[in-house]
């Protein structure tokens, strides 16, 4: 018995995952992977060298902290850092031969400049907004540089892309407009290649995978629409110890500020994980854990490091006791659903994964 | 510049705070600490040990893992797991001297026999539920265990306490009826120390101090209710760099799922944080952050490792520019502010807050 919850990552799943939605697109695009947020929380060491083993070549990440992390797996990898260049430092890219991805035309004058000191043509993606407004370079940002190429000069381009914001809305027509103006951008760059789907756009249409995917999400096993759900494999499970079962009485209320009144007798399991462990406190009366086929609702707030869990649905004979594992995220529970109880996407659930599990990770060959 | 943000945690502040809520109640009362889940996301070494030298010497964990990180920093301290004993690990209980708080029969049951193995009576307490229905003693085990005081024998029972469901809530009758139902039980436990109050417990009334307090949420800056802001010091500020300023046009949409539209023409300053960082993706459309005293409306979606901010209110020749540091904690947003954007509490803001900053612990003597 243990007082933390044990957090599995199928390696072999991650893997599988990779050969799917490599398959799904053309022999001649390339699948690189999105590993940023220490692969959504995963564990970025494991995780990249699994999908390096797998056929990964390039991989994308947030941060220099990531891109080095990534760097110190795979020597020989490339690797892109999303978030941009920062000029003050040009050391650590060149030193671990970083490439960023340029988001505006002050970040492509800086790199050019930083290209030239070098006395090489560095390499770099340049990112074209297409309409998310976040990152990447503008309408008329992009006219001004589709204007005027020689503001490359001097740049290794090696790709141009951009990023759908609603890839899982598959009828939504902000994909084919974003699509379209991208492609509209394409002409001015001959010979550059080209990419624009993440896990989303992947499913969407093998039009849109042009040169690159770079899939995140469904390597990790969330499956934003269904169509994912046929060929993507779950790669997180996670349990946690029950600490005590007791009665309850009705009339009773559950945890915190009594936000839940039980209305007959019965039992409750308290349950060694909360909202520090990545259980967010939205799921308060709202999720459910799950012990064998049984649901067990939760019961009134989620605490910091426990939850209340009402045993109801149990018959006597098949009762857990203290120290069985109950099922948070498994067989019973995906991370897209117990995002949707907690009314978030399947993304938040594993990026605030917590420091307390145990963490193991198995594959086929382990 | 840096792509990740900055955590400062004000350990003087932390000092400050626990000598205020230590001068609240009497010399007799003993200010014990709560310092689990990594001292609620801030940090355990680092708090442990300023806590120390302001005079705490009793530590409240969750779990032996936390308790072990305690014990490494302060050899002398008395640590208490709240999550209770583990039959299993007698030994690391036993290394670190460790007490447990013993939340059901069962396992004072295991503790007296550990403690007969031993021929030593070991340290602990006993925690009795008074309205929770978390852990503790429900009241039908509560009843047995006063009816025969025998089932204590060889253990050397430190303090018996409790825990307030409601304790922000001032008027809430509850928290009253809990402290009645323990007083109750305190008649069968002459000469054994007590204790009931969580920080919200610490401001509702002397009276409920007993022998001893055990604060946390407070000793971190949180304040739940509002006689807490005129004496609790904020501990926590975090700030994030701006990667990129661009305009946006009136009917364009900002980040993922176009749930944001601009009414206007405008400029937004993008963010190099996210939900992977603790800003939770509730706070879509609904939080802000701060450049100087200009409030910056969260725009859209917060990203993984982005979020879009408005920059509407700041008047041209105050403008950012990239690589400026806003605020997301600090002078003008505490964690209570921005737990009520998310629809959360101070609680989740901060054990939320994330691996990748840069952390800055600093002190009055540093």
């Amino acid at each position: 018995m243990a007082f933390s919850g044990e957090l599995t990552i199928d390696i072999a799943a991650l893997m599988r995952n990779y050969k799917t939605l490599d398959a799904m697109s053309a022999a001649s695009c390339e699948t690189a992977v999105s590993v940023k947020a220490d692969a959504y929380g995963l564990g970025a060491r494991d995780v990249v060298s699994a999908l390096s083993e797998e056929g990964a070549r390039r991989f994308f990440v947030a941060t220099l902290d990531e891109a080095i992390t990534v760097r110190n797996v795979l020597p020989q990898a490339d690797i892109h850092i999303l978030n941009g260049f920062m000029d003050d430092a040009r050391d650590v890219y060149r030193a671990h031969n970083l490439s960023p991805v340029l988001n505006s035309l002050s970040e492509i004058e800086l790199y050019r400049s930083f290209s030239h000191d070098c006395e090489e043509a560095l390499p770099a993606i340049i990112h074209f907004d297409t309409g998310m407004n976040r990152l990447g370079l503008v309408s008329d940002e992009a006219r001004i540089l589709c204007d005027d190429l020689s503001l490359l000069d001097g740049i290794d381009l090696q790709f141009i892309m951009s990023h759908f914001s609603s890839s899982e809305e598959e009828e939504n027509p902000i994909n084919t407009a974003q699509y379209k103006r991208f492609k509209d951008l394409t002409l001015y760059f001959k010979g550059v290649k080209q990419s624009l789907c993440n896990s989303g756009g992947v499913f969407l249409s093998q039009e849109y995978h042009l040169d690159m995917t770079r899939p995140g999400i469904a390597l990790y096993g969330g499956c934003a629409v269904s169509k994912m759900e046929e060929v993507i494999r779950p790669v997180v499970s996670l349990s946690a110890p029950i600490l005590q079962i007791h009665s309850v009485k009705k009339g009773e209320y559950a945890g915190y500020n009594e936000t839940h009144c039980f209305d007959k007798d019965g039992h409750v399991a308290i349950i060694s994980i909360g909202y520090a462990d990545g259980v967010l406190r939205s799921l308060a009366n709202n999720g459910a854990l799950y012990w064998r086929d049984y649901k067990l609702p939760i019961r009134g707030r989620v605490s910091m490091d426990l939850l209340i869990c009402d045993l109801s649905a149990v018959p006597l004979q098949d009762y857990p006791v203290v120290g069985d594992m109950v099922e948070v995220l498994g067989a019973h529970q995906s991370i897209d659903d117990l995002a949707k109880d907690a009314g978030t996407a399947a993304y938040e659930i594993i990026t605030s994964l917590g420091a307390r599990y145990k963490r193991n990770y198995i594959s086929d060959l382990s």
